[in-house]
């Protein structure tokens, strides 16, 4: 039985207790709002076995952040991409996709699912397409795919079952059309093929795969908006509707599901995309990318997507999955993947004391209290990145002895 | 006269002429506001002389940024300082404080206000202060050195007026007490001498000396929270209401005047503090620092404050006064100011694109259209920071001959 069967039965697992445990609520709560599929918990029975940490993902829970790792054509390098899977650990990444489609997608994925004890993710159809083409693909060379990464021990897979014949064609005269990768290659493959997208139509043959094996199913936004132009309109609202549809499916197939989000909202829409959703998708956590902001920034997505992500984690996003500065312009290098958690992790937690999550506030009163004695080893101790902070601390501060910095130096509002 | 006094008048000046022109709304628009107290022309009759480019500030118009420069004892060196000036301008900052407290006051100001043509904000007690400690110094000596630095054509000052014996004693069992540099040294003044804070007691002669020039008056926050945990405390809102009924005080003495708020606010705390400056203080322009969201990231509080900045400009805030990456560490390097600049622009212009602000979202559309086209050169042009963004696609896209990127390569989503 998968984790959503065991509460909807009243059983309470290990993996409900030790995120029951780690959030600082009650085993019913957690019981509970995984039987109402508000909350989930994205641990393959297969990768549990690996030594897997089970963690939960729900809004009324601390914001957890995803970080996007893998090789393309263009940049294939195993060395690197398990590099960015470190530093994205190290600092408090909460679970990693490996997006990979440069040749050697079966060994890359199997090695970061053995060296991560945090849930990763993937995205099935990359692996199809990038190994055979969109081209002559049939609806059971898909689902194998699916079958084999899930039986490798992937914790959630992003699945673009929304994108119907009907809502694809929503797309037309849009300002970016379809961005998603997987979202666009669906569209290609049913324009081709003339059929159904083969996720939607068989969705409860995906169901059964993924109830095998408890995996969660990340219901992809095939047509989330690639720019503010495109927040929120009809293609974006109805493909969402359509999630929400397929996220009751899943859970009476006994099946975990999240939902995907956007992409590029302005920050005033925010607020209402985060109620949308759980309108339409019946409060089923929501995985938002970014959302950034503006789409004048490219080098800087990581601010632009860390502004809209705080705003959306404070109105209900559940699970936020960063951008890097080199969002827009290419594959991220190891240095962006560790921009990008950074930013994220600030925009989650200061999500989280936005929202009460007991003890995130703990942290910030500890620095201020440390902040007002300029006890600056426990600052840097404490700083998100220690590191950065003792870089700064030095390069500045050369000529102090004192215990101020060379902001206010002898004026500093501080002392006593 | 100044800008105010003509307004009442119902005369319409080549300054408020501009700011209509720029902001795309009606003169008569920008002269009512300005009547009202609403929006202000920071504009010293001196530094008009000398190539002042007017802007305005107002909630009403596009959200402004400030740029904090200037030396301090221990980091004292006038051209690194004028190349942040520089940089900032590049980056479009709209106004620079010069807040030195090094040696060569004086000469670092007047060499700032001559190579200006943004408008310049100094806090003259710093100057007070640095040259002559604090202990001893007279009311006058105060006076003095706020009309010789308005005789130099500065546009806006910030002047701690509200921290009044009163009010500095609610600052008392504050997790990091009073944090303002000014309010600091002025609570200690009052202390030793036993006597009212001269800006507050003798505000009328203050606002002679403004009104002569058409300095506007920066209303600072002296009890501004230092911390998450002071955050909108009784102290804050109890200064907050001084410093409204000050605003009136100087709008009635013919002098323009903006309030400066916080500082450190968690984010589900913003807006509430947007709409108190409002009702408090009469919706004269509100100026804040940040406002950064969390207190654990030092070194990325160029980050925490863009997240504060804009979701406080989406709700009212006219002018952002940015946060670099070495807030809270020392004070800032000239690639610190470029990189808190561009948080800060970004911040400004998502809140312009939420407010609804004319225009704004033209340059996200046009981006978002040449993406679309993967139009790399115009990609680059519109960029904020087209270097960064042409610097990252070169390092990222070495083997790339096609119009794609090394994030998709082949499957990007982009090309039909």
């Amino acid at each position: 039985m998968t984790q959503l069967e065991k509460a909807i039965n009243g059983k309470i697992t290990r993996e409900m207790k030790l995120v029951a445990k780690k959030e600082s609520i009650s085993r019913e709560t957690v019981r509970k709002k995984i039987a109402k599929g508000e909350l989930v918990i994205p641990a393959n029975k297969n990768h549990l076995k690996k030594g897997l940490k089970a963690i939960g993902i729900g809004s009324m829970l601390s914001t957890k952040i995803n970080t996007n790792l893998g090789t393309s054509h263009l940049m294939n390098d195993e060395k690197c991409e398990i590099e960015k899977l470190k530093i994205a650990v190290k600092y408090g990444t909460d679970t990693a996709m490996d997006l990979s489609t440069g040749p050697g997608i079966d060994s890359m994925r199997k090695k970061i699912i053995r060296k991560s004890s945090i849930p990763i993710g993937t995205v099935p159809i990359y692996q199809v397409l990038a190994e055979k083409g969109f081209q002559g693909i049939s609806k059971d060379e898909i689902f194998d795919t699916i079958e084999k990464q899930c039986k490798d021990g992937v914790d959630f897979i992003t699945v673009h079952a929304g994108i119907t014949k009907k809502n694809a064609a929503l797309a037309k005269g849009r300002l970016t059309g379809i961005v998603s990768r997987g979202g666009s290659m669906t569209a290609k493959w049913m324009k081709k093929h003339n059929k159904e997208n083969p996720l939607f139509e068989f969705f409860d043959e995906l169901c059964e795969i993924a109830k095998k094996y408890d995996v969660t199913l990340s219901l992809g936004d095939a047509l989330r908006p690639g720019s503010l132009k495109d927040a929120t309109d009809y293609a974006q609202i109805t493909e969402l509707k359509t999630l929400g549809m397929l996220a009751l499916k899943a859970q009476s197939n006994g099946v975990q599901v999240i939902i995907e989000g956007p992409g590029h909202i302005p920050l005033n829409e925010i607020k209402k995309n985060m109620e949308l959703e759980k309108k339409y998708c019946h409060n089923a956590p929501f995985y938002v990318l970014g959302p950034i902001v503006t789409d004048v920034a490219p080098g800087y997505d990581h601010i632009t997507g860390a502004i809209g992500a705080s705003v959306a984690a404070m109105h209900g996003a559940a699970f936020l999955c960063y951008v890097t500065p080199s969002e827009h312009l290419g594959l991220p290098s190891v240095e962006d993947v560790k921009e990008g958690v950074i930013a994220f992790k600030i925009a989650a937690h200061a999500a989280d004391i936005a929202k009460g999550i007991k003890s995130a506030r703990k942290w910030d009163d500890e620095m201020s209290r440390n902040r007002k004695k300029l006890n600056w080893k426990k600052m840097i101790e404490l700083a998100m990145d220690s590191q950065k902070a003792k870089d700064y601390r030095k390069r500045l501060n050369k000529s102090i002895s004192s215990g101020t910095c060379s902001m206010c130096g002898k004026f500093c509002p501080m002392k006593e």
